[in-house]
């Protein structure tokens, strides 16, 4: 079955407010909705943002009508003058706001003890096509508005109203209103390291112009992602078609595979070192605890993670038991010294793996070593490895690009060192 | 002197992967781009965002051309297939994308000792209408285009990429394009601490409805932020209109500020200890490195920041200097253990000034303390003091609090605790 066999429901979304136009707000409405219609088998195709511009809204509404068949806004229903999402359908419609007294009562009810300001009477309005969707978390209802088959849903711009009314009010309207058609949208994501994307590309390349599943590859900053995304009649439909792609992918991509869908390599390693009883020691020399930040920000980190130190002088990491003849020697910018801030911190700490990190962060050269280079140390009582690296001398991309190296550097030393 | 008396380059930005329209990521590139267009005196009206769809991206782009006078895009320049930013903008101008030998050599020599796959060379292409803007992060130039005296602007989706980009090369090519025209605007920021959206939003009553320069208000998570744009025919004419509603905004709130535009609370402190030539060390016991990471993640960090402990037993802070009597009288989440804990950091690394942070982060309380109370010790040789909090039982909501609220209490206690 191919995508154009079935006839997707084409969703956009509309996001109106100045706010978000002017960056001041990251919008996050839009991801949460695009993230919830896919399970609802409805395809999202267009993500749109105006300011709180009548002109603009209905321009934006008009071509969503034209090439869409739902339109979801958030944003414009407050009770102010910027409040212009009501306005604009209304005018794309051809038809007329009128106050309803249900909603009027309920709108009043809400400002008991309180005058309520005369402008929020706009707030009880609707116009023949839409009907209101109501919001327990504040003033403003929804619309739910139809006009040629098509559907404008209208939510509240502000997040905890928006999800709620979408979580309680919009999909049981979406799913009764979508009954009787006969499609669904699986999706899986499969999570690889160690193969850039170009190659991965390669590999995988007899299927990447397969249209259902349909397959996409996604460079990301814990490795390369590889999303699958399948369409059938119904769930069941939807995941017989996926996982015959999901089974050649996995074969092909097998070594470099760590996780799939929403893993995580923090999680991997904290379910990891659980189950094998084992617990963690680090000590950070040029990350500010960068890395240990990334370890401890899962949930129940405490059952294996046991502590770290983050040191700024070689004072420090000659007080927790690095050797001052291995710094006189070797410099501290070396693998002898990264290995022993990893024996160091371990045994401090009473910790089955301790990991070291130690480097150059620049401007200059540390005696031979070129700013940027980057010891990484992992230890345990049976093996000891470290990973050397150059990163960019720049101070966010190298805590950033160190504390990914270290996360799949321990991945990697878990898989070849079994308990 | 009204907006409307100006003509201002108009901007939309447009973002291209199915990622984002799939809700897989939030779009951050977006609220980057549309928070420095201000800055430049571009004024952003339409974000959209499309997936990596040759049609829909073409039909974006025609759009754009047709209302705006930039388009800033962001994602579809990688190498894959899926990458097709550079193939739609050569179907708009109705060009042929041809390889340029110069983007090959630079191509070629970020895969030196690896094959480079044959894919990646459509990332050394360019139309005739199409310049190259370097990446020095990434494979993926840019590219600027321009089509009757309208510019597309495309950069990657990776943010680190896009970020520098856009700072080192985008920024100064939009200036240069945008000599002679005849208005600029300027904003300013104001940002607050200690005070309400509402009752700041009443102190300031009288100028919310001013048109230029405009006022708005935005609650954010290092306190309320008052945003000032003005538009003037140059900028020092849009300055002069900033001016005054700036000194009139700072009189009624100066009790309230902290810092001006893209002031941040770590880079102020690292400013006032680097002047007063302190040393900053902290205990961190239930938070996991998260408010040390707040601390280093600025320059020069490491001429106040003396390091961390980042505990996760009793043990561990006994070990530091932690009396295990005060321990025992008192509870581990108790004021006395958090100021033995800023002491013993204070004294172990030598630090002028110690923060202590313990707390129970539930499900369970600790004894008598409630899940979620946190103490907060800050210790100098002078002064010490403890504020205590109650904080969502949400991981990350409590790691995010209460790092802001040491980074306001340090702020704060630094105030009253001149040199």
């Amino acid at each position: 079955m191919t995508s154009s066999e079935l006839e997707i429901w084409k969703s956009e979304i509309l996001s109106i407010g100045t706010e978000i136009l002017m960056g001041v707000i990251t919008d996050s409405n839009a991801s949460y909705i695009s993230d919830k219609l896919p399970e609802l088998g409805i395809g999202n195709y267009w993500t749109t943002a105006v300011g709180d511009n009548v002109g603009r809204i209905v321009e934006a509404l008009e071509r969503g009508l034209d090439r869409s068949d739902i339109i979801v806004t958030t944003g414009g229903l407050g009770p102010t003058d910027d409040d212009l999402t009501r306005e604009a359908i209304a005018l794309v419609l051809g038809e007329k706001p009128v106050i309803i007294p249900e909603l009027e009562t309920n709108l009043r009810a809400r400002f008991v003890g309180r005058t309520m300001p005369d402008r929020n009477m706009k707030q009880a309005t609707l116009i023949p096509s839409a009907e209101a969707i109501s919001n327990p978390r504040g003033t403003a209802p929804g619309w739910w508005t139809e006009t040629n088959e098509k559907v404008i849903i209208s939510m509240p711009g502000v997040p905890r109203e928006m999800f709620q009314m979408w979580q309680d009010e919009v999909v049981p309207r979406l799913k009764k209103r979508m009954e009787g058609r006969d499609h669904a949208i699986v999706t899986r994501t499969i999570k690889t390291l160690g193969i850039g994307e170009g190659h991965l590309d390669e590999l995988i390349d007899e299927y990447l112009d397969s249209q259902n599943p349909k397959i996409g590859v996604y460079a990301k900053t814990d490795g390369v992602h590889v999303r699958i995304n399948a369409l059938g009649k119904n769930h069941d439909d939807a995941q017989s078609v996926l996982e015959p792609m999901e089974l050649s992918l996995t074969d092909l991509l097998r070594p470099y595979i760590w996780g799939y869908d929403n893993d995580s390599v923090p999680v991997i390693i904290q379910k990891t070192l659980q189950d094998r009883d084992e617990g963690l020691a680090i000590l950070e020399f040029c990350t500010g605890g960068h890395v240990t930040d990334a370890f401890t920000d899962v949930d129940q980190a405490s059952n294996y993670f046991r502590g770290s130190f983050i040191a700024s002088t070689i004072d420090s990491i000659i007080g927790i038991g690095v050797p001052q003849a291995l710094v006189d020697d070797h410099g501290y910018v070396s693998e002898e010294v990264a290995l022993a801030m990893a024996e160091a911190v371990r045994e401090n700490l009473s910790a089955e793996i301790g990991i070291g990190i130690v480097g150059s962060l620049g401007p200059n050269p540390v005696g031979d070593i070129p700013a940027g280079t980057v010891f990484i140390a992992i230890s345990s009582d049976t093996d000891r490895k470290v990973h050397q690296a150059t990163f960019p001398q720049n101070r966010q991309d190298l805590r950033w690009r160190v504390r990914n190296a270290v996360l799949f550097n321990l991945l990697t030393w878990l898989h070849g060192n079994p308990e």
